[in-house]
Parts: C-alpha cells; structure tokens; sequence
C-alpha cells in the first residue's frame, strides 16, 4: 500500500518568484528597457514575496538587468534584508528628513550605473499619507518609458500553486461562511456575528494549516465572513457599508466570505433570508439563479469575456428586471479583491486556462433588497471548475430558520 | 442639582461638512479656480460624508461653484443619493463597459457647462485594480490645473468634534489594549489574542455608544488590538508582518490599538514583557521611556516640529544608541494611519492647536527586540493633551506574569 500525502500549500515556493522574474525581464527585454522600477507593493510581492505596510516613504525595487536592488526607508532595511537575501538593498534613513529621500535616490541610481533604458510602473514614488516630491524624470534628469501594466498583465494567469492557494482560500472562506449563517439571527448584532465566525474558522484554519500558515498582507486575518451593512433593504446597495445592524425577520441579506493563502483570496457571497421569504424574494432569488447559472455555463478556454455578461443580461432581459441590474457579472481575483479582465460586454479578448473569476450577477431591489450570489472559477483546459461550489446555493439551504 | 448629560460623538454633525466646504471653496477662488474635481476617498468623505469602496471605476466628486456633482458607478448612484441628498448625481453604467466612463465624464462635464477654471486633485481617475483610461486633459480637452494637496492640508487641523472623535477612539482603543494585555500569555497565538481581545472590546464600545453608532470605512472594526507580527527579536522590525506566533517567556513585545470613531483613529502602542525582563531589556526600555518624556515635554503652540524629534535624538545620542533609530518621532493622525506633517528633524513648520500627532520614539535590537510606545497627542492653545495617557507606560505595569 502507498501512503498519498496530499500537501496543502501555505506558502508560494521560492521557484515561483524567479519564474516570474524571468519574465517581467523578457518583457521589459522585448520594450528595449534593461533597468526598472518596480512601485506597487502587490508587484514586489508578486516579484519577490517581501510583504510591507505602505506609507509615505518612498520605496523602490529596481531591476538592473536581472539584480534586484531595493532603495528603502531605514525602517525597512533589515526586513528585506531578511526577506529576499539575494537583494542588494540600500536604505535612506526617513521621509521628510533635512534631505529628500529622492536625492538619494538620485544617487543609488547613479550608483548603480543606470543611465538610460530605465522603465517605471509610474512617474514617482507612489504617493500616500501625506507624501510630497518629484518625478522620477526630474530627480533622475534622465527620461523613463512609463509601463503601468507589465506585471498586472503577468498575474491575470495564475499557475498551479496560485491555483492551489486559492482553493485553499475558497475551503477556508467556506468554513467562515457556514459559522455566519449558523450565528445569524433575528435580533443578533452584524458586527458581532460577523466576529464570531471570523474568529472561530481562523482558529480552525490556523491550527489546521499549522505554524508554517500565516496570512499574508498588513491587517488581514486568515478568514472571514460578514455583512457589510447588506442587511434588509439595505442589501439592495451593493457597496454598501456596515452599519452595526441588527438582523429582523424578513431580511433579505447577502454576504461575503474569503480567506487568506499566501496573500491570495477567493470570494464567496450568498443571498439569504431571514424566515421564509415571501414571493417577491422568492421570484428575484430564481432569476438571480438562474443568470448565475447561465454564466456558468459560459465559461471555458477561448470564449470572449463578453459572453458572459451577455448570457447574465438575457436572462435579466428575459425576467424584465434589466432595470434592477447596476454591475456587470464579475471580475479576475487573486491577490487583490478585484483584477483586470472582468466579465463585462466591453471586454472582447478570450478566457484562457489559469485565468479566475468571481460570478456574482445581481439584481436590486431598495424596496426589498439584493439578490447575489457570488462563486470563484477558474477556467481549465477544457472548461472551468467552481472552487466555491461546495457552498449550497439552492434556496431552501440559504433560509435562517427562526 | 443640575443634570449634566456629558454628550459623546459617534458622528460628524452635518454643519461641520458645510464648514469644510467653504473653507475648500475658499482656497481654490483663492487659486483662481472656479470648479474642481476631488477623486480621493478620503478627501469625498472628509468634504461630504460620503464613504465608498474605492474600486476600478472611476469615481468623481465635481464642484461647480459651491454645487456637488457627483460622477459615480451605477452601483454607487442609489447609495450616493440618500447619503448626500444635496447633491447633483450622474452615473454611467459601468466600467470597462463598450463606451469607458471617461466618455461619460466628458458628456457629464459638457452638461455641467465647464469649460475652463478647473483643477483636480490628480490628473486622472485614481487607478486601482485594473483600471486603465485617459487623463482628465485628453478626456476634456482643457487645461486643468492639478493641486494634489489641499483637501490634505486643510486636514492638518483638527476641529473639536474631530478631537471629540479621536478621545473616543482613544478611550476604546484603551480597552482593547487592556484585553490584550489579559489575554497574551505563554503559549497563545497573535492571531487568537487580538481576534479575542478586538471581539469583546467591539461588543462593549458599539452596546456602549448605541445604534447611532458604527465603525467608518471599508472592513473596518470598531476598535481592536494586536501585535502585527511584533513579538521576541521580530519587534525589532518596526514593520514586521503577524507571523501567526505563538509567545515565549522573555519575549519583548511591541503593540498596537486603535479605535475607529466617523472614521478618526487614535494610536495607542506599548513595549510589554513575558515575564520578568532581563537587564537589557530593561535599559532600552528605560531610553525609550525617556526618549519619549523628552518629546512630551517638547510640544506647543508655535513650536517647530523637528523640536521633537532633535529632543528624542538628544536623549538617544546621549545613551549611545542612535545606531538603534530607524525612525523619526511621529507623524499627524486622523482620519489616516499617517497624515502630514511628521515630527521629523526636516520640518520646520511650527504645531498649531488642533494638531494631533502620534509620539513613537523607539529603538530596535535585533538580538532582543523592539523598543516603542506609541501615544497621540493634540496641540492645544497652551501645551498639548495626551489622549492615550489612561493606559500606563511604566515598566512593571507592562509585565505579564507567568
């Protein structure tokens, strides 16, 4: 007899991120660019897996041919030191400082015998919290090819770990999910309920996954389920925001779940009823389904994005709520909570096997609230798997008994 | 006997929207200018009260005059509606959609009749999550003149009720802190601690303030309190990420709390002990305890701002550890973790009353840990109030016993 181990990933292996190095160098080989600065804290994480609070200090990752050179605030030079060791990185002591800290930039480029063929993700140092300086080109007096998209267009295909970690997310979003409908009830408070099930499934997850887990990214927590204030006819608002809630009968809510594996998450949201819903939640629940399963049904390699959204849209069409529709049917998700394609009409280029998406059309009501389901595909070689589907999405499972 | 009924803020009061309207308006007459478009979340909410999800759509706030008119996401149109009932609002559909928004824009700005006069606080729409599209310049075809920073410098003084905001803040992120302290012991876990510790000071702050009451922002908590990773040798990051780690006799501690009253956050942060600490954690402990009472005794009106961070360094020099630094003092706080200005040997600005500023002197020893309290204060009309001095910063309070 074999012994299977099946491993669980907690982490993406060290090959990833130089397989991705290798190429983010062939394209920017391909622009003609042979140094570049590498801005978006997503990026270097993508690049490298060096995880950092932004703030105001500027920081760079900049590439001179293959070398990775990190130009940091003091603060951060012992942490990257530690984290990417086979980075050269040089540190400037604090923003504002009697000295700009982009002349001292100014001067690590200068170091670094970069004097032409440089590119940036954008024109300066990404400004936040109060931050204030010059352009790159005017700190640097050197002209740079400005190429926003290099690495955002890298992450629309994920490879098999980052598949892997999102499923681990999608387990784990689910467990969180299923503590939120069990401590949901009339008279419970949003926040607390929403608490309750976080905690509790991150304490599974944690202890589960095993010291070697953790979540990855500033102020996260393994995973978690709540509201965000779509409660009763507030659920018809869907950027609506928590409002310390209390649950009452004959709410329509929807939710949100996900969890956290090396920074990547999965999205998970149900439409769900407080007590039996009436007929009217009962008639937008099923045309919602049934646009869901439409696009279900879409998805596989080489479809346009369009299709999509066109599938959802004849069934909304079709019901006569087209007027309730306010959002296309999803987006790409992986390390940020939205990414570029999205599932709309406007996007005519192809699906392709790696890339993910979340399917969540949805129609709104203010009278009586919002109906969406939320699941998280991703497209294969010969169609997609839903990593959401364990997660009941038929009516009856979705009820909140009194 | 007089009944006094102390008053305690959970909101802005909507004449306080007007105030900072006008004061807006005013500067940019000043400029010449005579419309402008606002585009940062924070700056939306700190003019008109609004608060969103910033997203890939784009997302404009457009004063003509002393009018709001908003140029928003179908899916914001409703929600912008009832929050902001005085305003003018227009939404596209979506974005990418077949005709991009900044289409849109151009039409919405058309029928506003602008034709000249316009500033922004960017040239853009601000691009997050995969969105890409022209500049204001090209989608208009007008001169606009950029002026990233005044919404953020009007900002930088605080009225009463932000102050109010921000002691209430402070009282709650007091009782989180306090959990923390009773629930980190040997053996726990980080991630454990602050859920438990953030879970149960929520539950008292939001039954305590009512349900007028509600945390403000995007998956926000209404206080809470952790350590982010800042535990044994791993608090001489002062950036360290939470490791999901468990705690050891001896470890230094470094943490963190913060409540979240409309949106304003205070900062509360505290070097603790596992058990008796040894001699050179005591001593670094008592230079920081120094470092820090220099800087206290530093603030007041008219005083320059590099004042505090000279009396820190002073105090470091002194104990020879100023290879220890890795950071300046401080920096202004409220309805951001960092705003400016910074109390940094490189501004010379002088505080004005209704400043409010975190003072974080520390030192970092990589073989033993982080040395760092963290407490806010505002500048008032004769000296300053420390709004986190309840929680106390003496040695032998911060021990936990085995």
């Amino acid at each position: 007899m074999k012994l299977v181990i099946k491993m669980v990933i907690v982490k993406i292996p060290p090959n990833r991120f130089e397989e991705r190095q290798e190429k983010f160098l062939e394209i920017i080989q391909k622009l003609n660019l042979e140094n570049f600065i590498v801005l978006s804290p997503t990026s270097i994480y993508y690049l490298t897996g060096f995880v950092m609070i932004p703030t105001e200090r500027p920081f760079m990752l900049v590439f001179k041919g293959s070398t990775l050179n990190f130009f940091v605030p003091e603060l951060e030079k012992q942490h990257v030191s530690e984290e990417v060791p086979e980075a050269n990185v040089v540190s400037y002591f604090e923003y504002p400082d009697v000295t700009h800290p982009m002349i001292h930039f100014g001067n690590f480029i200068k170091d670094l015998k970069i004097s032409d063929k440089l590119g940036a993700e954008a024109g300066g140092a990404r400004g936040m919290w109060g931050y204030q300086g010059p352009k790159f080109e005017e700190a640097l007096k050197m002209s740079i090819a400005i190429h926003p998209d290099i690495i955002t267009d890298i992450r629309i295909i994920k490879d098999t770990d980052e598949i892997a970690c999102l499923k681990e997310c999608a387990r784990w979003g689910n467990l969180a999910h299923k503590l939120l409908q069990k401590y949901t009830a009339v008279g419970e408070n949003e926040i607390d309920v929403s608490f309750r099930a976080s905690h509790e499934a991150s304490k599974e997850m944690r202890e589960t996954l095993g010291p070697e887990y953790s979540p990855v990214g500033w102020g996260v927590r393994p995973c978690g389920a709540g509201y965000r204030g779509q409660i009763g006819p507030y659920s018809a608002i869907p950027h609506a925001m928590t409002r310390n809630a209390i649950f009452a009968k004959g709410d329509t809510l929807v939710t949100g779940a996900s969890g956290n594996v090396a920074g990547y998450k999965s999205e998970l949201e149900r439409t769900m009823f407080m007590g039996e819903p009436n007929e009217k939640q009962r008639g937008y629940f099923a045309i919602m389904l049934k646009a869901q399963k439409a696009a279900f049904d879409t998805f596989g390699p080489d479809v346009p994005l369009s299709s999509v959204d066109k599938a959802t849209r004849a069934v909304f069409k079709e019901a006569g709520v087209m007027n309730l529709v306010q959002h296309h049917t999803g987006h790409a998700i992986g390390l940020e909570g939205h990414e570029r394609p999205f599932l709309d009409i406007g996007m005519n280029d192809l699906m392709k096997p790696g890339m993910v998406f979340t399917v969540e059309p949805g129609i709104y009501d203010r009278s009586i609230g919002g109906f969406r389901h939320s699941d998280t595909v991703v497209i294969t070689d010969d169609g997609m798997e839903n990593i959401t589907d364990d997660y009941p999405r038929d009516l009856e499972s979705l009820i909140i008994e009194e």
